[in-house]
């Protein structure tokens, strides 16, 4: 403090043009730069539970440690807010074809690499359960509670013929990809999963 | 205004010092940080129409929302910018059995959920047709007019033995690891598809 | 700078109240926004050789580039850090079961897209002999030369009963998600791999 006091304390034309030159650098090395807040925001792609896991572990991780989080379902990540008794959604055979595959839901999603008569999710979240750590759709459930920002993706519901009442409560308006890159644009931490 | 000017108006050295102060606080802020750009770069891992998909849309609305886009394709992703008459380029079996597997193509992308008889990707197609949603091989197309950098990964060229004209027309020059992460290192979103 | 220098070369009160707005502006600009490091955060979540090979070789190039690396090891992405005798590790039949399925060690770990009879990642490794492209193996202790910080998943340990001594030598301490976070948030580039 003193020395600084010190090195400006006359009234140095020097020191006022050092002042302007350093202030304007600054401003250059910002000007069109992209701020980025503390925030996280993921695209949930991936419908299977080894992929809803670290999504909804990440997010509400964030929200809980004073991030802001959100979460954009599009593609098969979408189904995981599908609500758990919609089946068949479509107006055509090739949509109920799609819908019947991925029957929604998060309680329905598969582990990608477990494929042995269906024993791997059942397994895998009795393995959770005994070491206390949630199940997705307990997951969802924190997660909104927590303030994760839960959006789906405006064009997989017109793809699949889901309308907003298919899926689960609590989630915001459905997005484009134009606004979901918003979303990234501006987060700390941008994650494809 | 009126305020700011009052609390300077006069020749206060406190004033100097503590801009000077405040200059050096921010400059330190910034020292050794990384500026972000508006731009938006993708690391196309995956060969799949299921992940060519969100890759082609999300760097083509990025570039028609007036960011900087770049895709590098790397590994399976390197499969969509090969022409649809190269099929086997390499110059030994192993080479040949490699290209044989995903013989290339963005045409020829599979879904990787979809495996009953073939029956997924035209199905997504028609969907997509139905639903006015463009095809790879157009969002292909559609990305490199709107300007998309799209960037082959030498390494993976150089594994499957394919040259530059095996590949599609328009493609920037082929790159390694370190100028992908530079590439990334500025983007304001950097996702790995 | 003579320019400069005339501009503020006067004890002018205009030019203390625009350096001093300006400086209020940059600071504005600067707070509650979160600062990018020289680094690069991976999170390694597949379990495949398709995976493994891409995460090392970025972690790897950008640490010989001169940035900061760490990679954190999470669900399937952990068996690449388990010793390659470790193989019944849990304590009940479940974590057997899943550590059987997934024996662990990046030596062992599949191509994504090989299932035919084994030979995938074989014959990848033989490319990637033929190229001089490392092995999985050898890029992980390459990674770990060069100074990138490989970090194990404490859940994924608990979940699957590993134990320190189960993962190979010069691992940092496992950490949890919120920490995990902690580690991409100031990265200049995160991925999710």
């Amino acid at each position: 403090m003193a020395a600084t006091a010190e090195r400006v304390g006359t009234d140095d034309p020097a020191t006022l043009a050092d002042l302007l030159e350093r202030v304007e650098a600054l401003e250059a090395a910002q000007r069109g730069k992209v701020q980025k807040k503390n925030k996280m925001t993921i695209i949930a792609w991936g419908g299977d539970l080894d992929r809803i896991w670290p999504t909804t572990i990440l997010a509400t991780t964030a929200a809980a440690s004073g991030m802001e989080a959100s979460v954009f379902f599009t593609f098969w990540g979408l189904f995981a807010l599908v609500k758990p008794d919609v089946r068949i959604t479509g107006e055509n055979w090739m949509q109920k074809m799609m819908s019947l595959m991925n029957a929604g839901s998060a309680k329905k999603a598969k582990l990608s690499r477990y494929h042995f008569a269906g024993a791997g999710p059942a397994m895998f979240k009795k393995l959770a359960n005994d070491h206390q750590v949630e199940k997705p759709e307990e997951l969802i459930a924190t997660a909104q509670e927590l303030g994760v920002r839960l959006i789906p993706c405006q064009m997989t519901m017109d793809l699949l013929g889901l309308k907003r009442e298919d899926l689960i409560d609590g989630l915001e308006e459905p997005i484009g990809a134009a606004t979901a890159i918003a979303e990234m644009r501006d987060a700390a931490v941008s994650l494809f999963i």
